[in-house]
């Protein structure tokens, strides 16, 4: 165990955790060193695997996932206690958040050069590991899962593929999980328009248009279409999903600070619908350019990032002075990013190929990384069915449906949207047991 | 006003109304009488106007309708109380339920034959209205407007027509409201197949059997197609939906009782995929014949049953002593039942015709009257769109969607299901508030 980052004490903290935890840097390449925020299992840190958690963006903090999503505990209103989760997921494993990459919430680089792309990201990530195992050492014989959401869709899976063919880094590597990730561009933006349509959120004229102009003999291409009037449909219905005041990261939750206070282009979804960037001069007559609004839009992270910014949390966290305040997610890495991957589909063949076990989740009701899509993605990686479709139960209720693939799984939350521990945590803490424990849903 | 039928006192009640109510018997035919709640206006009963609301079925109860969703007070858990409601429609309208037809609630025949039909209950209903004009000659100046929901979908329409037809009774009548309504067996049955699916309750391989034994050219019918493959996987897809535990009247809440506490056919269902009862042996192999369940499943009516029931009760709302105990839902009257309206699509074409305002409403998690098959209906009436498909809001959050077709609007309820006024209280208010006063949502 690495001393000089142990948290020994937290401001707002009132109950006494049975675990330990580190907070502190792991290098991620020459100059680039990366906040890792490390809670030892509640149960039995020596034998209970070690599970890395990635929040996605690209740009956002993994530190919203310990804060608001799976972490031991969670920021009250007042931005200054904290209260303990009792889904967290520490109560079963060894978790290490890590903000990734460089320029993203305490992450930072020395030269403050924050443009990067998923092979950079998964390089940077393989070395912020390494770097972790140095400093962790008693941590390598666990059995290790990599977990990613959303943009971590892209990753999870980019950083496993080193992780189980790199040479330097001996792990106990088992699998990884995705959690409403983006795992093809063009299933993501092909099946929200069935999604929009089929949740009520576009009319039978609107409807018309997009089949009338996207699709040819029953057949529809709402994602590159280089119909100028399919562009200009699937523009309408992208405006209605992420632009109408719709919290686009849970259909039926509220948007906080309302309906009218949002109602921009995001810069988050820049990586969602980029082709159709391309086609938004053609779009102008029905809407003009996207302007820029709050990131991520409809979700209110004013608490956690109160108690994140004070500087006795800082201090205790052992963030240098000198760094910038704490964002959820960084602008900047978000503009610079660079997307190389516009499917995984072969990053999941070759780790499925390697015998690993892979989850792929979605709370049902996300439209940033709609459960369809990646329901196709998984159907379309050809590993034979394993099981039927079926429900899934949690305190005797029907918590979702989710079908076997051999070694990799496609479940379904039902109810819960973008960030399915925050708002799922009962059913996502015991999706999380059954995948580590490779056993029934 | 009736004085004898006044309710004065009721058990539970903590507050003072600012309304007077009335409980009693309207006769609806020789030996027929229902039983109707009334409730004036908190604001202006002189003025404001009069409703009627009626819930479905067939069978089921509108004081339902009274103490769970739109009444002015509902029944807290202990079965003993009662508490105001805020969003009450009795806030800007006078509001009648009635208990239709006999042998529903505390509705009664002499004759104790229960068995009836579509054209039958509205011919009921409307000499109960009648007799309800006779008690209370006052309201015959105040603007009408009839409210059903569910079945009251057939209901509402028939009723409507012989009251803008009728000879005998002179009313102020305005138009019809329908919420979550069966309009058209084919179109409810045709498009939950789509729902189902799109919100992932199916798996791939399920969406591929409708497909191929449904389909052709593109063109599905999951209706009343008699080829034996397309039964199969629509019985399929049908019990997914029904028996397996989920909240078909809100898919995103929970089974009340759990979701292995249910799991039978359903005889509320009897009416919604009656087409596919003929098809039960066929599918004997995938399933067998369904049996009965709790009516309707899910929902926990005990505590309004409990009060409904107590003597005291029953002797403040005039309830003879004969009278068997109050159940939500009758059996035997659905059982019984007779649907003559495989589409209530000529009823609305008369109606509108004679320059009637129409509001077809529907909470957009609802199974048993899904929205998209409402949305069909309204849409193949062939009215002219004189609005686009549009959100509206409640509060500043996106309360759902609507779209205007001259006198008729179609309207979604964002996240509500089957009972509207139940689950989006503060949003039905407004939208009752819009359509009684034909302002924009």
């Amino acid at each position: 165990m690495y001393d000089p980052d142990e948290v020994v004490h937290l401001p707002g903290m009132s109950f006494k955790p049975n675990y330990r935890q580190w907070s502190g840097y792991l290098k991620a390449g020459a100059g680039k060193f990366f906040h890792y925020w490390f809670v030892t299992s509640q149960r039995d840190p020596l034998k209970d695997p070690l599970l890395l958690w990635l929040n996605g963006g690209p740009g956002c903090s993994s530190l919203d996932g310990f804060l608001s999503e799976n972490g031991p505990f969670h920021v009250n209103n007042d931005g200054a206690t904290l209260y303990e989760n009792e889904f967290s997921w520490n109560k079963i494993a060894n978790v290490l958040y890590l903000e990734s990459p460089a320029g993203v919430g305490y992450s930072y680089s020395d030269d403050k050069q924050y443009a990067t792309n998923d092979d950079q990201v998964a390089d940077d990530n393989y070395r912020a590991l390494q770097s972790f195992f140095l400093k962790f050492p008693n941590f390598t014989q666990n059995e290790f899962y990599i977990f990613g959401e959303s943009y971590g869709g892209i990753y999870a899976p980019t950083l496993s593929l080193r992780v189980a063919t790199g040479g330097a880094l001996k792990t106990n590597f088992k699998g990884f999980a995705v959690g409403n990730g983006i795992s093809s561009f063009a299933l993501n933006d092909q099946s929200l328009v069935y999604f929009g349509y089929y949740h009520g959120l576009f009319g039978e004229d609107l409807w018309r248009d997009l089949n009338e102009n996207c699709c040819d003999k029953g057949v529809c291409n709402f994602y590159n279409n280089t119909a100028e009037g399919c562009a200009i449909a699937v523009g309408q219905a992208f405006r209605i999903v992420y632009e109408s005041g719709l919290n686009e990261y849970a259909l039926y939750l509220d948007c906080a600070g309302g309906a009218r206070s949002q109602g921009a282009y995001q810069r988050t979804m820049f990586h969602l619908y980029r082709n159709y960037r391309e086609h938004w001069k053609k779009v102008q007559s029905v809407g003009g350019a996207p302007s820029l609004g709050e990131v991520p839009p409809c979700i209110n992270s004013t608490a956690q990032m109160n108690w994140l910014n004070r500087g006795d949390v800082r201090k205790a966290l052992h963030i240098p002075d000198i760094l910038p305040a704490w964002d959820i997610c960084s602008d900047e890495v978000g503009a610079l990013y660079r997307t190389l991957y516009p499917t995984v589909k072969d990053v999941y063949e070759k780790l499925l190929a390697l015998g690993l076990r892979a989850l792929v989740y979605n709370g049902d009701t996300d439209m940033a990384c709609n459960f369809l899509g990646d329901q196709w993605f998984v159907e379309q990686l050809g590993q034979k069915a394993t099981s039927p479709y079926q429900r899934w139960l949690f305190d005797d209720q029907i918590a979702g449906f989710y079908q076997q693939f051999g070694n990799i799984t496609f479940l379904t939350v039902k109810g819960a949207g973008h960030m399915v521990p925050q708002w799922a945590p009962g059913p996502s803490f015991h999706m999380l047991q059954s995948f580590l424990s490779n056993k029934p849903y």
